[in-house]
């Protein structure tokens, strides 16, 4: 038996024709052309092809999407602008690909999620899409969920909804487990997975579809009083998180829904586009939605002097204090110190992260331009080098080392450099279709760079700033650029 | 509406009690007893408790699990070990729980994949799950799949089946793409999402699962030949993946099933338990699924000389070269050098990532002790303090200093280290429980660590090996432990 194994590369390796190399060095040419190193090993250091990259190298005209008429005819900015930059594309209702440039977003605000969870000692599990109508039925929401519930049977009959949301599931684990102890409480779990509601009217993109990605996290508390701290902590993680991306969310009190539960608030971003009616008060920390509101009222129901402004805002978080609701149903115990067996108190914590995606966009570009929370660009920097043919064409060289020192002098910039080599467009109109794609930094390997003490030409898009920087000072400027 | 920004922030420092601070201490316990910095940074750096791990701390007794009479009445060994070591617990049949240290260990085994697909140039995006009956008709697999298939309507009536592999949605994407060039061939794009399947019989644990974790590229080319060298690229990728897990796996011919094309693969894993029987010459490389070679045939038909010798194996990989069969049916066309449209050449390319890691803990482990690829194991390093009441019992702030500092001082093994603080029972206990539950290293802070020239007691369960260390050469060993 042994002798055999391992013979998958045996025969690679003995069949391997010089082509196959070749086309090797070829189909890694999107993450470089001048490196020769195994494939495995250089991705990362080297430059990504802006020319190879699965998106456009500019933004689409409308029409090149299929969509009749003028721009104007999509409202949602976001909805336009990621469509156009090739970020998603349409297929059913309510669903899309996210191409490859948004899952490199998606990614890297799992990874900011992911810090700010289990830094509160959240743990991160992943619970089956598939969940019986059985569990669904004993906290009576088969039924009170209606047509937003996708459902189906599988080959046997047996009846199953497409998860919108996990307070059974993950209610029904814990039970299972038996003999949890208070030692061992509070316990954050959390997912971030694709969650399905077939929505009455999906629309405006990634804001309000049917597939989503969520983060959502449920927490079992010893008691009411811990429940509540932890659900404060969560709060102050979902405030650090929303700081971190720059977004500038308004914490609303908030209807607990089918979800259930006592207390529950909205982390709203104010957007024009937004499908929620906040009511904020001019004098003190008061801030709601306006279905928590008496209808009419005015004044402020917590200062009693201020009068209430109506904004509208995206709802990208929601937290729910939850009570035993759910545990009460599934007989979700702890033991406590006498060893008696008692109700954890349970909370549910939500993001949603492909809305947080659209909703950043939203806020943050302009009618024609994409813009990120730096943290979040697909690709911190895109290198321009000269136009071919031009007077400073021999920079191209230059362009392209510079592209691979960043890579590795920086190494929290490995991966996040594209050169864009559609030399046969000026530098301009490479230029402006960078600033529209909305890279971070923007560097001009042209005339300046030429001279006797060469200077890089960089533009920072979320200043505006453009300086003239010599390969030191661009080195400094870019080893300050947080990524994550 | 500029005030009113920001009051998220403002709310929570406004009202923050003191117990709060105190319950936020609490909750990060699960990161470390001694920190006392913000959660947000301090995870990572300090360790995690084992009493707070939402994992047993020790392999479930097999009655604990539910599950009636002996251990041998569940045959798949991965299975009884991921179910008495809380790396998964089941749902519905054929769905699972994925509890957080297979979390975990999905993560390391995702990025490793990234890292070889994105190193011959693969680009990831992420389709729907929900795919349009109107897209399988168009290719004749919405019958083909039969029951196969989960199927669902939406609220309108529209008939959907959940994504069980995605060549029709790929295929359609690029074909709306219009105007793609040669230059931008060979395309390979892929994802890492879950998939569905109504197997008639799910079973053995996450080896045969209706929901799991599949990574599925697709690549488009110019040419048949291209196509084959893009083929190969990937077969070698595999290969490599393969390796850096310690998997021997085998490359052996296979059939192409209802995916269709005219080459195809399968990468198996030698196991008794597998389901797929393999025919393997003695005497040169040829090595074949059974479905591909005539009944009762045991002489090569490779090299003529061996004779063929039968072994299961589990199927952890299958690559098929697809030809035109899908972009005929879907007009993905490209441009060739004349500016002329053409048929993209396809390849399709599956690795199985929820089964691989039940693939990989079937080959490692013993029978009663889980054993991982050192590369995904959940965490490296699991650090023993001595016994409360002990002689020894002041090492226990040495032994969470060194926690500390093995997560400061060595980068790689941030978050990777995890302190047994179950120090109500003897060393030999925990160590026997650290053993069956695989961490890659077991230290001992005990007896020889309060001698004048402190020794740790490493056992490195790769090896078998036994070492005792100064801090320095601990430090030493440890900075060598490759991880993702």
């Amino acid at each position: 038996m042994e002798a055999v194994l391992w013979l998958c590369c045996r025969k690679l390796l003995a069949h391997q024709p010089r082509a196959l190399t070749q086309h090797t060095r070829c189909l890694s040419s999107c993450a470089g052309s001048a490196l020769k190193s195994s494939p495995a090993r250089s991705v990362g250091t080297s430059p990504l092809l802006v020319s190879r990259l699965f998106q456009p190298s500019t933004l689409r005209e409308v029409q090149e999407l299929g969509m009749e008429g003028r721009a104007g005819e999509i409202p949602c900015k976001s909805q336009r602008l990621m469509l156009q930059a090739g970020l998603i594309h349409p297929s059913n209702p309510g669903c899309y690909y996210y191409l490859p440039a948004t899952v490199r977003a998606m990614e890297k605000l799992v990874r900011l999620i992911d810090q700010e969870m289990q830094g509160i000692g959240g743990q991160k599990l992943d619970m089956p899409s598939l969940c019986a109508a059985e569990l669904w039925r004993r906290s009576e929401r088969w039924d009170l969920m209606g047509k937003e519930l996708f459902r189906l049977r599988d080959r046997h009959g047996a009846e199953y909804c497409l998860g919108p949301t996990h307070e059974e599931a993950v209610t029904e684990l814990l039970a299972s487990q038996g003999t949890l102890s208070y030692r061992q409480l509070p316990l954050l779990l959390y997912q971030v997975t694709r969650k399905f509601r077939d929505e009455p009217k999906p629309r405006f993109g990634l804001l309000r579809g049917r597939e989503f990605y969520m983060k959502d996290m449920y927490s079992f508390d010893t008691s009411e009083e811990a429940a509540h701290l932890t659900y404060q902590a969560v709060c102050q993680a979902y405030a650090r998180l929303f700081a971190r991306l720059g977004l500038r969310c308004v914490q609303v009190q908030a209807d607990t829904g089918n979800i259930g539960g006592k207390l529950s608030h909205e982390f709203q971003l104010p957007a024009e586009i937004g499908e929620d009616r906040l009511l904020i008060c001019g004098n003190c920390t008061f801030s709601a939605n306006v279905e928590t509101v008496e209808p009419g009222k005015t004044d402020c129901p917590q200062c009693h002097k201020g009068t209430l402004a109506e904004s509208k805002g995206i709802e990208v978080g929601h937290t729910f204090y939850l009570g035993t609701k759910y545990s009460h149903i599934f007989n979700a115990f702890y033991h406590n110190d006498q060893n008696k067996p008692v109700l954890a108190e349970m909370g549910c914590f939500g993001l949603g992260v492909t809305r947080i995606l659209a909703a950043a966009i939203e806020v943050f570009s302009t009618e024609d331009a994409v813009r990120w929370p730096g943290l979040l660009a697909p690709y911190q920097v895109c290198v321009l080098p000269p136009k071919k043919g031009s007077k400073t064409e021999e920079l191209a060289g230059l362009a392209e080392e510079l592209c691979h020192s960043l890579g590795t002098s920086v190494p929290r910039l490995k991966g996040e450099v594209v050169l864009d080599d559609r030399t046969q467009l000026t530098i301009g109109k490479r230029f402006k279709d960078a600033g529209r794609l909305g890279y971070p930094y923007v560097i001009v390997v042209g005339k300046s760079a030429a001279e006797e003490q060469p200077r890089f030409e960089v533009c920072c898009q979320q200043s505006g700033e453009t300086l003239f920087l010599s390969r030191e000072g661009l080195m400094d400027l870019l080893s300050e650029v947080e990524t994550v």
